[in-house]
């Protein structure tokens, strides 16, 4: 696992190649838009303590990317049907799966070996503000687990093993959990309500956690949320409301801020709701377990999403 | 009752003075902004048929009402709190309180006699688009029930008797029905999904009913309250499902329109949500039924109606 290939080098995936290229990894990184800027100015990463800016193998065709060892899945999960395609010119890579939402890994094994499949979970504070800049604003780890086709198998595979090596030496925080759907659930008990809301009532997120009402939604839905991950074999302790109250309370201290979903929707992109909210709703489903308020959140995104782009043309 | 007093004179509390005025009756009418036009130029209904100008006696004070058999009850429920002093000038009239939402007979018999309080729930299509001329677009019926303390009773009152007769008389189609409960929520029914949702996705009930995500909310919705109508008491027949998605079909072969909800919030006018989302909430709660999905339309609703409110400052 030397050379690292990144199909989508937004915050997440340019942070990730910074950070790979400085621990001396081979990393060949897949552009939109920044391709260009990125090619002649490298990736730069703005951090607390310093900025860097290295030299990527930037391309603006999969075709013309060396196979590698890894590749690193951080696209927006909206533009996922691109993904059977590039995927094909890297059958024998062991692919990451860095998205927001639930169910990416299972649509991907519909025409990639499951068992070259890891999902990951970034937290890591990042945004790119203009092309090529990065800069990270706190947090610095990666949960990592294989994704298995039967929900319930719990194992840490050794390539999980070298993966969150991997990453911690290049100073990414990673722990190689056993269970994928565990990790993706205890993420959506924090994006579920906060994502959704934010858009549909055109809201910072301080703004929402300070009214006693949307606070008390915010949490009848974490609650929702815990209890469909539970129904669907996730692993989440008893504690794990209380965490999610105290990250909510957290936010009150902030500087005022949009959820990414949001920051998507006021710049008319698509929303992840098929991964984020229709995924979710659709596993619970399948588990017996039907998720009333997140199911009217979606309704209402949708909704919303449509209209918003249809204005763009 | 040959003396009627109308407190709140709007599209429905105008529309009902001037049939009432054109029948016999004496009509007294206590106005806000339309005061001085409606004093100099009466007041003016255009329908389908016909456009009719009548003089009517205008007041800009309730001190300055006569006491009269009969006060309609017609102003916004935001505008309740005025009601317990203006109706200790009637202590001797029955009142008929033909507003939107549930409760509010409740709450004016903490200080005025219940056997004097009669609910009305008017389905008469009219609107006021400038002071003192109101539009009658169709329906013209008022379904009209005694407010008794115990939910459950049932009695058709001889008062009820007499005053559906007199909306007969005045031409607006009356039913004395048995159960004020049973009416109220029928409305509510059709009121909660629709008003609510037209609000927070900034729609046109036709775009609502449109999108078969949303048109599924508002079936979801609409089940959601009748089954806490029935929880509470009120007589709603298995077939009324069918009869309300009839209503919400019907809507689609209708020009674009807003609910009046839509309507007040694009003129920054505070909601009627303690009335039609607060009160129905608490009473379903009373009888051991949770609304989860009207809830969560309330605690939205609540947060952008207090946001939309201080942008008027």
């Amino acid at each position: 696992m030397k050379t690292y290939g990144i199909i989508g080098t937004g915050a997440i995936g340019g942070y990730c190649a910074v950070k790979l290229h400085q621990a001396g990894f081979a990393v060949h990184c897949l552009m939109g838009s920044d391709y260009s800027h990125v090619k002649q100015h490298g990736l730069t990463l703005i951090s607390k303590e310093e900025k860097i800016t290295v030299p990527v193998n930037a391309y603006d065709d999969f075709r013309k990317m060396p196979v590698c060892d890894v590749i690193l899945i951080a696209l927006k999960t909206t533009s996922n049907l691109i993904l059977k395609e590039v995927l094909s010119r890297f059958s024998q890579s062991t692919i990451v799966v860095l998205q927001n939402g639930i169910g990416s890994e299972q649509e991907i094994a519909e025409f990639f070996p499951a068992d070259k499949i890891v999902g990951g979970s970034p937290m890591i504070k990042v945004t790119k503000e203009t092309p090529g800049t990065i800069t990270h604003y706190g947090l610095n780890s990666i949960e990592l687990a294989q994704y298995f086709p039967d929900d319930y198998k719990k194992v840490i595979t050794s390539q999980v093993q070298a993966l969150a090596k991997n990453f911690k030496k290049a100073g990414i925080e990673s722990i190689a959990t056993e269970h994928l759907p565990t990790i993706r659930w205890k993420k959506l008990t924090g994006n579920i309500p906060i994502s959704g809301l934010s858009v549909v009532l055109d809201a910072y997120t301080q703004e929402l956690i300070a009214d006693p009402q949307i606070f008390a939604l915010l949490c009848a839905m974490t609650e929702e949320v815990i209890a469909a991950a539970k129904a669907c074999g996730a692993d989440i302790a008893d504690s794990f409301y209380q965490f999610r109250l105290g990250v909510l309370e957290s936010f009150k201290d902030m500087p005022k801020n949009y959820s990414s979903m949001k920051v998507d929707f006021d710049a008319k992109k698509p929303l992840e709701l098929h991964a984020i909210y229709e995924n979710a709703i659709n596993l619970a489903k399948q588990h017996r377990f039907s998720m009333p308020l997140t199911e009217m959140l979606y309704q209402q995104l949708q909704f919303l999403n449509k209209n918003n782009l249809d204005k763009v043309h």
